[in-house]
């Protein structure tokens, strides 16, 4: 039987073996994608970000046990920044989500951002669509906020938890900031610590900004994740939020807006390829870049030349 | 006179000028570049960064004070987080700036990053040519260090100083990481706060696994900005780590490989608009992204199928 049959009986082993091709974008990944595509779009993807340490490998575990009690199956895509000098996961936090894999229906996926510094791995989106495939009612995407990353999240999941734990320092208010324009519910974690309620004062008082405009409610959440409080009513907003953006038709415009932007990157990424190759054959670029340092030439009429030459302009 | 005449001639207010031009993208900004392009490769630049609250601002005032106290001009580009929710600067903290106004020798410019989420505003790198055509010595970048930015920082930069503060959270160890993986010269200031002498410890300690590969120090300097202390020492590194990239070669490659990766994306940049323009005459995009919905097309066959018809694959 085909690696592909055996995904298709529901064989983890193979959605595993498949997910590492996607991962490694191994020859003929595009076309494995091609091949389960016509299976996905019945999972609802959430979003977890927040910053380091705010408890939200936890918070993922109390989702999941909820939703998985509900008869309901998840996939989950943790997301876990790489030390640049290790090699190595910065964060050892995973190890608490391993009561998890008793669950026969929850998987759970560990990628490493690679070096794209707190990046998301490149491939999340494509694996979330190999889990989406295999079935998955829910994925759950796991990340670190620490900069460009939480607007990928925002662009793959349909909605978005930012999770904070009361923490004072100026570092984490301009991260705040960002955080909070991406978020579609907003947690407060560790409620149990000081500073909480200040801490939910001020959250609230930002998000009146943003409230009003859609209709949503954008709600703050006080939870602890490890006591398990918080986690239903964190659940039922998410669902909340499902049918928000489901009613309103959010959610499908949103869904066409990411095929779009998915199709025009495989384009430009394939383009991007090509150019190397045309740049490489039609210009002498290393000969041209000594004339740039020497200024006998500049980038700018060099690109332009480019593109006549190879008969893109 | 025309305005790259006056520009020529050193007038203020023609720099101003062509910056805003350069700043917005207007037409014909590139084409001015180039013209600009062959006073060019004269400045030396320094990026400042670090979390915010570190106390750069101060930190690059005195740095400035010091270098046009030497008789080199100086140019300084500030940019600033622009918040997602007021479209205003995050941080207030400019104004510390204001008497370097007062230097003949000293120009400095605010950029925004505008909504770039943190990231170094777009044309930081076309500004500091400009200032590098008006014949600036030095040009000295500052901006925060909170996600993709650094990077950015670091390739436009011939030397990075990365600066922090003793300050604790899971937060600030995370960003750390990713912070220290740039820097050339590390910085420890507001010294005399508690907790300063542990943190140059684990710097350095840190910093011990980046040594000797290269045969660059990479020093640890406690500094306190606003007393003016160590910032005599931190310009003498920032001096030093020049003369060590000039004579060993790094200097070069480094102008080279800028050089070559900014051809490339100006030639990535149009192929892109091209290709927009492209997708719109040959593919009913629209058409296809509800087909795609369905599942009876999906994205990487549609890309591919582009490619073909545009003649490009």
């Amino acid at each position: 039987m085909s690696l592909l049959d055996k995904f298709k009986q529901k064989d983890k082993v193979a959605l595993s073996k498949i997910i590492t091709l996607v991962e490694n974008q191994s020859p003929g990944y595009q076309n494995l994608l091609a091949q389960v595509y016509p299976d996905t779009g019945k999972a609802y993807r959430i979003g977890i970000t927040g910053p380091p340490g705010s408890g939200k490998s936890s918070l993922v575990d109390r989702l999941t046990f909820n939703i998985s009690n509900q008869g309901k199956s998840v996939g989950i895509i943790a997301v876990d920044p790489t030390s640049p000098f290790t090699g190595g996961a910065l964060l050892g936090d995973r190890i608490r989500m391993q009561n998890l894999t008793t669950l026969e229906n929850v998987f759970i996926r560990s990628m490493a951002s690679r070096g794209s510094f707190g990046g998301l791995a490149k491939t999340t989106k494509e694996v979330s669509l190999v889990l989406d495939a295999f079935g998955k009612d829910y994925i759950i995407i796991e990340t670190v906020g620490v900069g460009q990353v939480e607007l990928d999240v925002v662009d793959t999941c349909d909605t978005t938890v930012v999770v904070f734990v009361p923490e004072s320092g100026d570092s984490i208010q301009a991260m705040k900031a960002g955080l909070m324009e991406i978020a579609d519910i907003i947690v407060v974690n560790k409620s149990d610590r000081e500073g909480a309620e200040s801490m939910v004062f001020e959250l609230e008082s930002i998000l009146d900004l943003k409230r009003g405009k859609i209709g949503w409610e954008y709600p703050v959440i006080s939870t602890q994740a490890v006591n398990n409080i918080g986690i239903e009513k964190l659940l039922q907003k998410i669902f909340d939020h499902r049918q928000f953006i489901t009613e309103n038709g959010f959610f499908e415009k949103h869904r066409k807006e990411q095929i779009k932007s998915e199709i025009k990157k495989l384009i430009e990424h394939k383009l991007k390829e090509i150019t190397e190759k045309r740049v490489e054959k039609i210009f002498d670029i290393e000969k041209i870049v000594e004339k740039v340092l020497a200024r006998k030439d500049d980038p700018y009429s060099a690109a332009e030349r480019f593109l006549k030459e190879a008969n893109l302009s």
